[in-house]
């Protein structure tokens, strides 16, 4: 018998909230916890000691329901890293945080989040290893839009992400059809080392669409002359083309094509100006090729648009928060729940953790061997790897117009 | 007896579809109209003979429901006025047409547009009256997103233009809110001379969400060190505001604040740089304020986002549609149809039409007084002319995790 902390950490999702859904439901069936507590701002407000009660929340079914359609992070978020240069002596936060775990009867703390928040977890627990503290349970739940966790298939956030970039490239695609001109549209989509959320333009496609004509991964080399190129050789038949690109892509030395341009780009007084690369690049078509061109940034709207998130992704993210809970009342520390993939014909995820040593401060990339070698589309492994993510759709409240969600912060 | 021919023109919007659907329902039951065609590329696709057969999809109710969700245009569009300097002449223009028409069949022409469009309804009507061609019926449909038309209460598309902006608006200050920090992030909205889609941002406030912090509609004066100030007071409690602006805003000599400062903007090789008024606005904010500042531009998605389609505003589109052939019937040529707002408790709408020289190349932007005295927000009677026209959802229909189009082109 005891409390149980949860709280969230890094940027958001459509889906982070729908795990603390399912950390509260496992919460409300069982005898073990007693009452549970919300962190505000992540781990910052353990440290500060600013914490919210979560029994009405737990009691109440709409507001339940409601969460898990609420973007972003319900207990709002830090970037804040333990022991990190400016944030502190590493053991003392420890210790406080401990301190604050006594003062509260908190046994369980679950921490959601994505690569920093398993650093945290992970510097928890080896804390608690050392000074023999054996009684409270650190769990780490993923989440990242930008599936860039190891061990786990993939992380919740990512397919609801994956989903409102398919549907709006799928959109666009519709909009620049309209005219029979030859025209660039440039949509650059977040991810500075992993290309997954780019990969999934590709699935604008599977209703017979054309999606986008060309799709660079920050995985693969990317070359200018080449790209000029690529788009010359698919607006040839003077229609208008999508081109959908990361926001990390990287020159053979590997800079970012982004800084490269973005610190020569000066206005009259000399202060420097801030570019996204697909500005970049729809200047460079500008110059090079002349035709109409137009960059789309589709920015944090992929991190946030819950109003189309996918049923599979938020369903997945809802159990983990459930299966947090469960290894927790197995006795298990130091972990992180994992979604695992089947390998059977029909889409089969089981739950499982993994010591959270193999996760901290590791990214998974997309593999070179998932992208075509012509450097510019994805293959079908990938497609079926993706396609699975963004099946379902959920049943949105909506009141006045506009979605209904939980406010807490 | 006689053929009806079918086009779309100007920019996409998420509505425009569901007008030609009613065009197409009210041509299946009545036994006035032998045949059904759509002209690609709009007006252009008449003057090159370009036309399809729309009989099947007529039959089809699951295409016409289909259609209903497809965003843009599905027979195309075009920018292109009658006689405009490049175009051609005008007379002979007209000529042309009313050849094709002949040669179809045609009697019945609808034209779904904006103003450019209810232009060439104006003049091609002309035309037959100065001929004395009294057998072809000319007929105009609003549609425009930036519900710039006069004398109809509001356009097709605007309002699924409107809701897809304030739930994204009220996504995006969930989103900004997690950290408690002070940052700006700037929003920035299509609209050159009208400010209407700049105000639903508003109503990003209907279920106790925040929503911007200010709002700058593009009818308004702006003073960017009024501007600097109003974004000083409102970021003085130390948390993240959101800023909505038009990016047609223009100074106090009516010159717009985007082309005044990207002029002045040069990458090393001396090329100048397109960068929209939400960047500007952010380099702004940067040097004078100094804190964290971001700019997000809605784009494309504000016009083709059909997934999030409201309700009323897909139902009123296809309703125009029908009347359009409706007053066709009537005898009447020469007209763009309209909805009238009644003025009762329950929002209520009633069909009509209005004389085209009532509409051709005017344009309706927001009254100050619906702008607050302080010029940075919207009054009730705006918020209440607004509210009813996001109402309502679509049960849109999926397939394989994005939403099901139709594609003609």
């Amino acid at each position: 018998m005891g409390n149980l902390l949860v709280a969230q950490s890094g940027g958001p999702t459509a889906a982070i909230n729908a795990t603390i859904v399912g950390v509260l439901e496992m919460a409300k069936l069982s005898e073990n916890i007693e009452k549970v507590y919300g962190a505000k701002y992540g781990i910052k407000g353990v440290l500060e000691e600013d914490l919210i009660d979560l029994d009405e929340l737990k009691r109440s079914t709409k507001s339940l329901e409601l969460l898990k359609q609420t973007p972003a992070a319900v207990l709002g978020s830090c970037r804040f890293k333990l022991g990190k240069s400016g944030s502190g002596n590493m053991e003392a936060q420890c210790a406080r945080i401990i301190e604050v775990f006594r003062k509260y009867g908190i046994t369980y703390f679950v921490y959601i989040g994505g690569n920093d928040s398993m650093d945290t977890v992970y510097r928890l627990h080896q804390y608690c290893q050392t000074k023999g503290i054996a009684d409270i349970k650190v769990l780490g739940a993923p989440k990242t839009i930008d599936n860039d966790l190891p061990v786990t298939d993939h992380c919740p956030g990512f397919g609801s992400a994956a989903k409102y970039i398919a549907t709006t490239v799928a959109e666009l695609e519709r909009d620049i059809s309209v005219y029979d001109v030859p025209a660039v549209t440039i949509v650059e989509i977040m991810g500075r080392n992993a290309g997954w959320l780019t990969a999934s333009t590709a699935m604008a496609r599977v209703n017979g669409g054309k999606g986008p004509a060309l799709i660079y991964l920050c995985e693969h080399t990317f070359d200018i002359d080449r790209f000029v190129e690529d788009v010359r050789e698919k607006t040839a038949d003077g229609q208008g083309i999508l081109v959908a690109v990361s926001e990390g892509i990287k020159d053979r030395e590997g800079r970012y094509i982004s800084e490269l341009y973005q610190n020569n780009l000066k206005d009259e007084f000399g202060h420097g100006y801030l570019a996204g690369v697909g500005q970049i690049l729809a200047q460079i078509v500008k110059e090079k090729i002349g035709c109409k061109v137009r960059a789309v940034e589709l920015n944090l709207m992929q991190r946030c648009a819950s109003h189309i998130a996918s049923a599979t992704d938020i369903e997945e993210s809802r159990m983990l928060g459930m299966k947090a809970v469960a290894v927790a009342f197995e006795g298990k520390s130091g972990v992180m729940v994992t979604l695992d993939r089947q390998d059977c014909e029909e889409y089969t995820i089981e739950y499982g953790c993994v010591d959270i040593s193999e996760v901290a401060n590791q990214e998974k990339t997309v593999p070179l061997s998932w992208i075509t070698e012509d450097g510019h589309d994805i293959t079908q492994e990938m497609f079926e790897y993706l396609y699975p993510l963004i099946e379902g759709e959920r049943n949105i409240r909506y009141r006045h117009g506009i979605p209904n969600n939980v406010l807490l912060l």
